[in-house]
């Protein structure tokens, strides 16, 4: 049986969203299940939740919510076995795991405000664990610390953040990797969680250690990518072939992932975003999102960059080019003029 | 026997390096056996020589030359069974194949004008191949292709440019790769002979190529070494621990062979650099040198370097570092102000 | 007598731009008076042009050719006195001296391919100087050479480079100044044509000079926009006033054209484009083109940039950037992020 | 008279450093004359005491201190007049007016920490003003800042910031301009004092506005400085004479302080140190150090540099390459490769 808001409206007569109403469904049915909520359901949000869904006891809950109502009546539907929260504060009453999955700080710090505020959310089952919130989003680790703190000062709960990797690809095939912040006692109940949202959880140290780590794989890949570009355009207007080029070099010193699984060059590798004109794959805005993120964090911790900010301007310029914009960050090739 | 420049002077009572004497003592030995020249006894040389003496027939001659005659006179203590030329004109007379491995362009040209220059040098033996001149030295391939096209246009031989990858410890374990530019039908007898001084040789295109390949490789190699140190110094500073960050990084897109291999904090990989002060390795000076012949090279090619010519100022900056300095060039940690 | 293409037609029923009928009219008029062309009535060359019909004799003839016809018409409506050829090649065989203002090289190329493609131009003015060709479009001093080369090797007359700085307003008031590139015996014939269009004519050498002097000066100004908008933000961000640090810096060390007369913070030069939000003033397209053909002319003489190719990488960001496209180079403060 | 530290303990038979000696030489004197005291007496700091001295009443006393005897038995030599303090706090102590000028951030807490530390010391003329330290060091804005907190909360005085340009050039010639940071009520007070030792005071804001003036005018002035170099090697290795481009871009958009007044290329400006082998000058360890603490502090404000980072690579080689360091920072254009 598929619950929704719309469905659960005709069986009492008004909305579930009333925090009576909602507690009162909870208290029957979560005591002896679990209890689960998802805000966020983008492109990475919606698979994530789908795999979830698919893999929880079907006896268990899952609250879900989106800015935007019709995506969350597109899960109901396609989905099922859901209810649609009308607003954050219900999920987080209602669930014992609340993940959530935003694009910006902002969006972050506002959902987690909704949710905390006063009167204090009632414990989701007191026979079982405290609320646990799960931040998958890539944010800023001096804001996640922020909201981590407002929710700890808050006594409502526990945050992680566990942004991940993997792409809309991962996400839907359920093999992400989670970057894992937390607390040592926390790990085993969040990895439990992820594990049906991806295939590993490496927990990098105490809160804020999952972002700062993608942030650093992401400024490697950030410089690495445009050095792979660079490297393939030399050979090629040297007059190599660029399949030998990248042949030799991902048996040298010079191997990398954009070199081997996403080489920019087009035709290299049939399956990267480079020979399909570079569509799908990681786009430059999220690159250059998570570089200006690595560099802010880097700022804050009186780091000066190196080859960071010249190539933060590289991906502004490509993010903003009309034969690039809106592609994988390999095309950061066609920027230099590579030969295609 | 062991046969060396002394011990030839014993037995005919005056030098080998003159050409009759060179000459006499080839017609009678290697008419049945092959002839080998090598020229360049360095840091890298030495020890490809070395296997090359172990690989070849006992009864096939090797001819050896240095600009430092103590070296020479060492190789024959230490290895025997060579032929000390006094110069590298009698190199050449006497060898069907000729190795140099030279520092500079310089070295190359002259090596080469000396070989070269009238008379006609005798065919090596008549009833064999024509010489075959394989430069392995790291230089700019315009400079290679004016030597290339010297050799050929003189009629006393082919030249192939075979740069190589893996250092003095793959020099010394014959596991070197050879990139090598060349003919098509010289890469079978070529490959034949770079195999007893390294594992694999990767034919890349016609005479410069492997040059290319080699420069296209060290350019991404050197970009990808200094992100990766920035990338490392980002987490360490963060507050990460470098070796679970260092693990992270290598199961996800920021892995690369500086992250896996190299790393360039010490204690990340203990058997590199970093983990003994920085000590043996990739020396900063050739790194900096490569990275030069790329952006030399591309120059030629009117491409304009992007990070290219930033990474060569902090080589630069690296290399006259007192604490940095004839180091592994994954120093450029230390450099940047890591935490060690 | 305003003379146009139209009162032409009018006067003899036909068009003026058959071979026959120009050079007719040429023999009648140009004799005893100087004959001029101009082609290219752009931006820049619409004004340049107006300036030069004013200050030569009104017996002296103007023909003028733009690709536009609606810009010609315009010109003899606004300005008068002029002839508007159908082709550059009418321009080309009615005038003794031509100027051309072009955007890009290949219409410089194809613009002189046109003027001077056989049969053979006649003498312009036999009792008088040989045809000189005045190229004022900035382009790549490659290019320019090129088409000197083919000037020279016609037969049909002389070629200098004379690009020039001041921008439209410059253009308008007759203040622009002149980097010329020309032969000595042509400097002084060549100078009294620039000054009615200009204050300044500066000999930098032979043909190219100018050109190189102009890309030198701009490669300059590309780097000195870009500090002083990051020591302003610096400044400004750490809290200082704008216009008491501007007024530092211009009576110091860091004083240069973009710091006082230029300043790319909003109300510290009240005339300054930065004003007015950033409209007018220099383009940052013009800017970036200029930096490439600077990195490009470079880049052929082996010379590795060093912030330049960072320049290069900003510029193309800045262009494409919505909020700062289409205006003064300045804007690059914007894009950094500088408070307005 | 010359009163030295010596001619004191003559005259009482004992040292003048301890706080009752100093205090009751200073009661029987200072009460109608002004009383000064100078800290550090390097390089700039010498010449700037000199003239002070030379400046004020010869009944007004100045206290001197440096780290090294040598320099300040000197000083009593050549200047005389002066009481050679035996350490910070004798010269504070005696001193209504007291002026730092040290080389790093250490050396400044460290001295203040010396001078300010209990017991209070007495009011310097109970009927004149309330102690004034000024600073003239340039360090970072957060360490000066720290060091006029602990002033203030000491109750023992106030602090201003006030580092100079002009080089030890200005610094004898009294030329020096100071960029004063210091509350409004200060400045006349100040700027009378700083007077006796250069000839303009520029009040750019609260404490800390010198320092961020002065960091901001050197970060652009590094740039310039690098853009003057490249934009010249450009021009020269294009074939230009240097000294016509030079004049060209000064009277252009190029202009700069490193093109008119300290052209990098040897013969432009004679009287440049590119001139005389680039010795003299603005240390290329300075330029780097100024230019580092223009990041740092920048990185406080979370400013990410663009050129900036490139620039302080291109420094740090600059200051370690044999042929460059210990020169003028225009030598930057010899590192480049430029023609001499």
């Amino acid at each position: 049986m598929r619950i929704t808001t719309a469905s659960l409206k005709q069986a009492f007569g008004r909305s579930s969203t009333t925090a009576t109403r909602a507690r009162r469904s909870f208290a029957t049915t979560a005591r002896l299940n679990a209890s689960y909520g998802f805000i966020g359901l983008g492109q990475m949000g919606y698979p994530m939740a789908t795999n979830l869904r698919n893999k929880i006891s079907s006896s268990d809950t899952l609250y879900i919510h989106d800015v935007n109502p019709a995506v969350t009546e597109q899960f109901a539907k396609e989905v099922g076995n859901v209810i649609v929260a009308e607003n954050v504060r219900e999920v987080a009453e209602n669930s014992e795991t609340i993940i959530t999955v935003l694009p910006e700080p902002h969006h972050v710090q506002n959902v987690y405000h909704q949710m905390l505020r006063p009167p204090t959310l009632l414990t989701a089952a007191p026979d079982k664990n405290e609320r646990l919130f799960i931040d998958c989003s890539t944010i800023d680790p001096k804001s996640s610390a922020g909201v981590a703190n407002a929710t700890f000062s808050s006594g409502q709960g526990h945050f992680v953040d566990a942004p991940m990797s993997g792409g809309v690809v991962g996400a839907s095939a359920g093999t992400l990797t989670f970057m894992l912040g937390s607390a040592d006692e926390l790990v085993e109940r969040t990895t439990a969680v992820l594990k049906m949202m991806g295939k590993r959880t490496i927990h990098l140290g105490p809160q804020t250690s999952g972002l700062k780590g993608k942030l650093a794989n992401n400024y490697l890949l950030a410089l690495n990518n445009i050095a792979t570009a660079e490297a393939m355009n030399m050979g090629v207007r040297w007059g190599l072939d660029p399949k030998t080029l990248a042949d030799m070099i991902n048996t040298a010193t010079g191997k990398c992932w954009p070199s081997e699984i996403n080489n920019p060059v087009p035709g290299v590798c049939e399956n990267a975003p480079a020979s399909r004109d570079y569509k799908g794959g990681f786009g430059t805005r999220l690159m250059l999102k998570d570089l200006k993120l690595a560099l802010q964090a880097g700022a804050e911790a009186e780091i000066t960059p190196h080859l960071g900010s010249h190539a933060q301007d590289i991906y502004a310029a490509v993010v903003a080019d009309e034969a690039c914009k809106d592609r994988d960050f390999s095309v950061v090739y066609r920027y230099i003029g590579g030969k295609e």
